[in-house]
């Protein structure tokens, strides 16, 4: 019963994640979109985009990655992708966060979901790049279909985006061609500013 | 280019779940959270508890159909567990809106996603016992961590409670016992009307 307690203390504790704020609106452009909802769109993109891989992907491994990656925001908060500032300490946070979070489950499970946020922050295997992709092709397609409203609200730059998504075709070459004419596409209605 | 496009089409549609309320409130009884939220939530549970259920599942396919298993109430809308009404007509509103939806996707995906829809829907399967208990288990975790701020909002009976988990012991006995103890303790608190 110990080790039950122990997993649905970790299960509510992630309930946090349902009102962490992001910065992207939802695809009508409402409110803005929260961690829960976030990562359940990754894992929703993990299966059904899984075919645009660069090479084949653990589907199930894949999941679990983008259902953990941003559990760290509990205690850290969400950076904003072009908030320097906040980055420059992002690391160090959010490094404390994943030791106390978890650490409230037993310590095979507590292991296994470590080292996957660690695979994930890593960026090197193939599922860990896949993730990340569509980490950074989540929001372009809701920035996108949300005309934009974030990029301008933030006064976003072409440069921005494409340092941000420089490693994105190491997941998908395909799915970073898709982004990376949606981006064009909205640096010429002017929602992204040319540089 | 076409089926990538109707993956994506069917990726933004479901951004329409993060906007259908349920009767749940978060954990912290802040505000009542959204379809998609609740997927994730069941997502993560999917994995975490994995070796609770009655018989080894699938887990891969166990993520993937509560992921989708709420897709219908983007046109079927969220019907209460408690609204007899609403539940009489629940059938007829989900099918129609299956058939819309999943037709959004490339044919095999369609096919896939749809049937698995299906297969949560008659709960036969291992799989879709599971899934099933997962999702009677959350709203009891959620009720009981924000003490039972939906219950008592709908003035909601043992009985009601009990008959609507009449059959969460199919997908995992385990789990059905610790749910069970936290009803009886919630009947104690007042939080659930005894009958």
């Amino acid at each position: 019963m110990e080790r039950l307690k122990r997993q649905i203390s970790f299960i509510l504790e992630l309930d946090k994640l349902k009102s962490i704020v992001r910065q992207t609106y939802l695809a009508d452009g409402s409110r803005k979109e929260d961690d829960a909802e976030h990562s359940w769109h990754l894992a929703l993109m993990a299966f059904v985009l899984a075919e645009y891989a660069n090479e084949p992907v653990d589907v199930l491994k894949t999941m679990k990655m983008v259902m953990l990656h941003d559990v760290v925001e509990i205690d850290a908060g969400d950076t904003y992708a072009y908030d320097t500032e906040g980055n420059s300490t992002k690391r160090a946070r959010e490094l404390a966060a994943a030791d106390r979070i978890f650490s409230l489950l037993p310590d095979d499970q507590a292991q296994e979901y470590r080292s996957l946020w660690d695979e994930f922050e890593a960026m090197e295997t193939t599922e860990a790049k896949f993730a990340n992709t569509l980490d950074k092709v989540q929001p372009v397609l809701l920035n996108d279909a949300s005309r934009g409203r974030s990029w301008k609200e933030h006064g976003v730059k072409e440069s921005w985006v494409l340092n941000r998504n420089k490693r994105t075709h190491e997941g998908s070459e395909e799915l970073w061609k898709y982004v990376k004419n949606l981006i064009e596409e909205n640096i010429g209605k002017g929602n992204i500013k040319g540089d």
